[in-house]
């Protein structure tokens, strides 16, 4: 079976394999507080031109999710997500169980919050003359992509960020698979207009490239505080740090990130076209390296004999929605083979 | 102003006065351990019919509510409710603050849920793939009379405790104002059959005749287990304890906790007779003590003028829902006086 | 069976009563926005010569305790308390339910923390080279009285109050008792000294003659924001309020609270002074209405044939220490029956 | 600087990387479910000789403690521990922050508990009428070896067990360093006295030579249910779950783990004889990895211009602590070093 179901099917980047082989046998000190960590958060306050923010580097995304959560918030405060947002369905109550409702915002396929959204939002709260039996919203939670691929453009982003300003909520950006975002064609968002524009975000490692590892960038001062504590306390912090912080100087260095996640990003394209041309219609349209489209199931159960993918929904009795997946691993020699596939059973 | 706004403007039924008068000066043990609450106890647990049943006393609703809730589900489990469930829009966040995800699921004006709904949702976690990455659904939370006012059938009760005993969920029945459903002539359903079909439940004191206090009935042996460590941990165990047994005595004595309700609802169906000749149209139907109804805005205030009543919903730019609310205190005077200005103002 | 094992034996003073029967059918708004509210929250905040101060009324006082403790702490820090403090034995871990460990330094039978202790503590924490490691402590909460009925002089309160500003940490006074503490005459503290020294505490009125009831009076500003969710969140938001207010309205008018308090404080010393002259030693010295001496076991079994006390530690074999309670409620001829048998007693 | 402050200054034993490099390429489904932790898994449990247990990898062992603890517990129950532990002491306050008090119990240098100790507080808390007011016990967390190095006897932890079964308790064995426990010549306990004593208990990865991860093992059916939505909640299932299993598998075959443990513990063995020679005062006794010595203030001065070693009690003004750790990667070059360095420096 070949994969496509998601991107975190192979190890790491061959890069990173051998760095952690050449520092094997170097000591260093743990947590997070040795040379390579500092080297690598250089390297990403850098690229993000954020010379103030703090840079955390955590092992995986649920963690860091429930960690800059409720680190953030005060007991009674909630985070605005989209329905479909990670927090929201994907992490087994992980924010409730930190003390903290998500407060679930209606969303289209592409997964997005608009700023009109949180504006209306925030305004039924403090409107409602028993908002003091409500929950709080304090911050609002998006991923970017977002669990369906999509991108927030820079105008987009940009609302969001002053209607949280105005508001006095913290804008927080999941960015599991960040890389294949930043370096999607269609994009007109940088890091450093993510550092700008948001209170706290993450350059995923994970699903980028790494054996495992999240970089929390954190750039509004209060989110600053202490931070340190709260990793430790939620089981995030790695005794052996510089594991992390190896992984993401090699990812950082030479624009190894962004170069191994557009040529995923890439594949997947070849494939959207492939089933674009072939008749299937698209589920959520997604410039980056995960593409969703609708099969007749008899068309998936074809497929499904040489390949793996995510089944995403249920849409009828004949018709389901999959995820197509790429990464840094992903094969010129596999996209092939399943675009030719795809175009040989049409829809 | 008349306050028809809800049903906890006034103090507590004559009665109960009384006998806090009457025994004032007695000296009992603390904690719910006295011989009042023990007799209190008896009468409920025969009122249901429940000989084993447990019965405890808490302070108020949210606190009976999460106490309940927390006792029952480990950490990764979490409580269906209707939308607009009481747990999951008017208490503060008070059973995420415990580490539990309110599993929304929609509802119609009338705010129930069906045996449909949960067997489907059941489905729909268990039959994914990745269930281990969500919230496990464990109980149902159900109000009754809803916060709409409206009723379950035993029919309805009968479906929803099948379905709960079939997937092993618990069934939680809110009863904040459980008299006024247990004495609206169109009920089917009584003491003995909420102690039959449900796993938890109360008898609400607040609103329905007491100065506070609640009556939690715990019918399933798992529940029953330390639920005491449970109330004291949460803040809700009073240190005069007697305070709730007296009142539940004098509530379940003679039969006065329905009789009180029972008047309630009467003239909570007068004033809805004459909305409704009135030609205002129903927001939802309620059999019980809260009435809802759309008006004009502009007949609105002009009632706002000499009433205060709750405000629901706005419907559009001219018109607004209420909540119109009677209790054991309101007077027929004040019925009378309200029935006439609304048929004198007409939609 | 005469009572003398806790000071919340009977009802209320018979004067809150009257006053609930006299307002019972008056209609108010809920939630401790009413006018009685108001009034007592004035009262309060003049007897503390502290207008800004934020004023709340809370059922209970373990409520009182984690409300107030959770919504000072961030999720990493913790609260100092005496190791036989309430919130660290008394609770059922209510603080730790909340999220946070209750920082456990050691005492005296008096039950006191002192300034050197929390420095010394805040220091232990801060110089260690893993702090990020262990809780951060935040918080010193103290009781006064404290559990075994001891005061802090003026002196004590305010070098713990530098302490903590000095280092950062809120300074939290369980005045359960305070009552009592404010009209014994040995004390030179006085409310307007607690409202200047601690950044929260409460006046107690469960066992200062209400029948229930904490007034949670907040002097730093950082504790009043959004205390009212927190409230409500945490299950302690009475929805008829006005119970509360009247009944502080009415502890607060005419010195009522400080001459009840003082009349069950003189009753102990004769209680004391009957024990002391019959030679039984003292368990914890006390100037309030708890009062603590040690009892051979046949003299307590003796004692108990007409009197209930509340045993507090096995002291060896044949010797037991009991508190013995007085309270508004306690009558003349009760100490005086109670006086004559120690006095007939012996040690 | 050479490094003997602890045993995760180095990354991995070579054969680790070496199967991390030869399976990168490799295509596995996420979390766990991969063929090598399933391997892994089965050679755990034969090593146990508990063909019914629970296998889970996790990252880190602050995040095993906490997830098997909250996974155990119900919200108003406890875990016993000796002060010194780690998840008392050292870990944030992760224990608290997932709502349970820690119980601390006292306990020698060793840092060990005794079934004695266990059977008084539990027979303390049970005997104590006002038992609901406080945290109720249901569970023993010890680390073998303890915070300090030393081990339990089987005689030690058979008694142990016992009384956790009479009493209702679940025995829990934090195995952050169990290699060096089970590998030393001193001890008489086997992974299959562990799994047939120990409710759970786990083999830590990341101080016996693995990148990071701790291998969780569960023995008690009620600690088996759904442990893996526990896991995913806690943050610590990692995507790429068989970078865990290949590490164990690695470790568990051909007797690694021992072998590399085994190894360390000579190494230390021999730094500790040169301090005793050398006449410097044992701190804490132990058989394992990590040393506990004396130092005047001038001679560790002196060591520590060319060793770094954990800083573990200030002892007097002139004399302090510390603690001397060996690992798989420590050299009999440093070691040679170190010991000729002690030799030389004398009391």
């Amino acid at each position: 079976m070949i994969c496509f179901n998601c991107d975190y099917t192979e190890g790491a980047h061959p890069k990173i394999l051998e760095r952690l082989l050449a520092t094997n046998l170097e000591q260093t000190v743990g947590y997070g507080e040795d040379l390579y960590c500092e080297q690598a958060r250089g390297l990403i306050r850098k690229a993000c031109k954020a010379p103030k923010a703090d840079v955390h580097f955590l092992v995986g995304g649920t963690q860091a999710n429930f960690t800059v959560i409720r680190s953030a918030l005060r007991p009674h405060q909630g985070v605005f997500s989209a329905a479909i947002g990670h927090i929201n369905v994907h992490e087994s109550g992980a924010i409730e169980a930190t003390g903290h409702k998500v407060l679930s915002l209606p969303c289209g396929p592409e997964g997005k919050l608009t700023a009109d959204q949180i504006e209306a939002a925030w305004l039924a709260h403090w409107e409602d003359a028993t908002h003091e039996h409500q929950v709080q919203p304090k911050m609002v939670y998006i991923s970017h992509p977002t669990e369906n691929g999509a991108l927030y453009t820079r105008k987009e982003l940009t609302d969001l960020s002053e209607v949280c300003k105005t508001r006095g909520l913290f804008l927080f950006l999941d960015g599991a698979r960040l890389g294949y975002g930043l370096s999607a064609p269609e994009t007109d968002l940088s890091l450093p207009d993510l550092a700008r524009l948001c209170d706290a975000f993450y350059l995923g490692g994970t699903k980028c490239g790494a054996l495992f590892g999240e970089a929390v960038v954190l750039t509004h001062p209060q989110l600053q505080s202490d931070f340190r504590y709260l990793i430790k306390q939620s089981g995030g912090m790695l005794a052996k740090g510089r594991l992390l912080g190896l992984q993401f100087l090699t990812l950082m260095e030479n624009n190894l990130y962004l170069e191994i996640c557009g040529k995923a990003n890439r594949q997947a394209k070849e494939i959207a076209t492939a089933c674009v041309e072939a008749g299937f219609p698209i589920y959520a349209p997604s410039p980056t390296n995960q593409q969703f489209f609708i099969f007749p199931n008899r068309v998936l159960s074809k497929l499904e004999e040489k390949y793996l993918f995510a089944l995403w929904e249920k849409i009828d009795a004949s018709h389901t929605a999959v995820r197509i997946c790429t990464s840094w691993a992903t094969t010129d020699q596999h996209v092939k083979a399943l675009t030719q596939d795809i175009r040989g059973l049409r829809a």
